[in-house]
């Protein structure tokens, strides 16, 4: 069946490739190039936790999550919503992308709520209740593209820190109810890999099928099953192709579908 | 003569008044009622030199201004255009007031050069060339509030460091072409003041011939004059009025006409 919504590109960047000057400029200058209506989503990298560390604050985790306390909360939106956005968005500026920095307070793009405490509190960690598909559509509407940080809020003058790769699979399956969307998580690796010390064995392509046999039979495992759990789900909610890969040749990489 | 043009009220806030939560929300809900259309311009009180001395950084200065190295760029825009403008944005959305933070980079709204080295090397300092006024005017005919940080950019991926006060009236210049502006500039006192001991002693108003009086009485002197031959000179180039005052009644305090 062919899909007839227009083409959103959706693409999450982070971890080393933000910290490397060169590579974020060749990453973006690739990004800037798409002709599709198209919107980054950013971490920040370890910078957050370099800040904290020069600080002598000590970075909270648990279990990969971090705890946000209020001083995290204030490191975390001057790293994500101050520094690597307005880095990304003056690059992108200068390859005639119009970007536009943003966080979910602003335009109330993103609207989450504080984590309740159950066993753990993870402090001003956000959990996204609402998406403002309008305003983000009128962005892309007159050429604007976005590029959200980490960041949300509660619209009751709370910042909240959320995962970017949340919120970059929330934005898709919101706007998978208008364009035709394809989620482009960007990693170090050149995609999901038949040997993971092999960065030539990128499997092409997978769906739910190949996916649970590769699970089955130990080729996928670790990091990459949350990862591949997490882009079925926006499969299975709309989002029209999910395709993970590296920085180096944006958008090629192993490509996931129903 | 009565002018035509719709009005646009400009809100530069700085200072003490970022610092302090309450008054901060206390002048941003005055703000939020406004209904006319309205920009706010922040610059970022004493936070950012606050985190350069907590990361062993002496702030540099020369003669009240600030010289922004790398290290001092990175941290002006950590604060200007992460914490304190997601911190006002978000407050804002609390209030039901549109806001949308914005760098110089953001849509290419605000492009500067870095200033040329004469006999001092002010680093990664931003003199502006160009307001991008067809951007402005589109977000606020869609209702939004943009909320401007000091932080601008040269359009070829340089982020730079430009006194907040500046933005306001360069911005209030560029709109007066196509608005009748208002640029309110909100400081510690409640406006100029005849007796600079007496907060009730404020001059209701100023023309350029009371105010050369009022200086070659000695009356306005120090600090008032620098803010005071900017307000005219945005007058002369086309705003409406500019009123300075204090952020408890916002909006009221000493008026400025040509």
């Amino acid at each position: 069946m062919t899909n007839l919504k227009s083409k959103l590109r959706i693409l999450k960047i982070g971890g080393k490739v933000l910290e490397q000057p060169k590579a974020l400029q060749h990453l973006l200058m690739q990004f800037a190039d798409w002709k599709e209506e198209k919107i980054l989503v950013h971490g920040g990298g370890n910078k957050a936790n370099e800040l904290l560390t020069q600080l002598g604050i000590a970075p909270k985790m648990h279990e990969g999550r971090r705890i946000t306390d209020e001083a995290a909360l204030e490191v975390a939106t001057m790293v994500y919503a101050g520094w690597t956005n307005k880095t990304v968005v003056s690059l992108l500026q200068s390859f005639n992308c119009n970007a536009l920095g943003l966080s979910g307070a602003d335009l109330n793009t993103i609207q989450a709520h504080k984590r309740q405490v159950k066993d753990i509190d993870y402090g001003f960690a956000g959990d996204i209740d609402q998406i403002n598909t309008q305003s983000i559509q009128a962005l892309l509407h007159i050429g604007v593209t976005p590029v959200f940080c980490a960041i949300t809020h509660d619209k009751k003058g709370q910042l909240l820190n959320t995962n970017a790769d949340t919120i970059a699979a929330t934005l898709a399956i919101a706007l998978a109810q208008v364009y035709a969307v394809e989620l482009i998580l960007c990693f170090e690796k050149h995609g999901v890999l038949l040997n993971a010390e092999d960065n030539g064995s990128v499997i092409p392509h997978l769906n739910m099928e190949s996916y649970q046999q590769l699970k089955t039979q130990g080729v996928i495992f670790a990091g990459m099953i949350p990862k591949l759990d997490n882009a079925f789900k926006a499969l299975a909610k709309g989002v029209d192709s999910v395709v993970i890969g590296g920085a180096e040749r944006l958008g090629e990489g192993t490509r996931l579908t129903n």
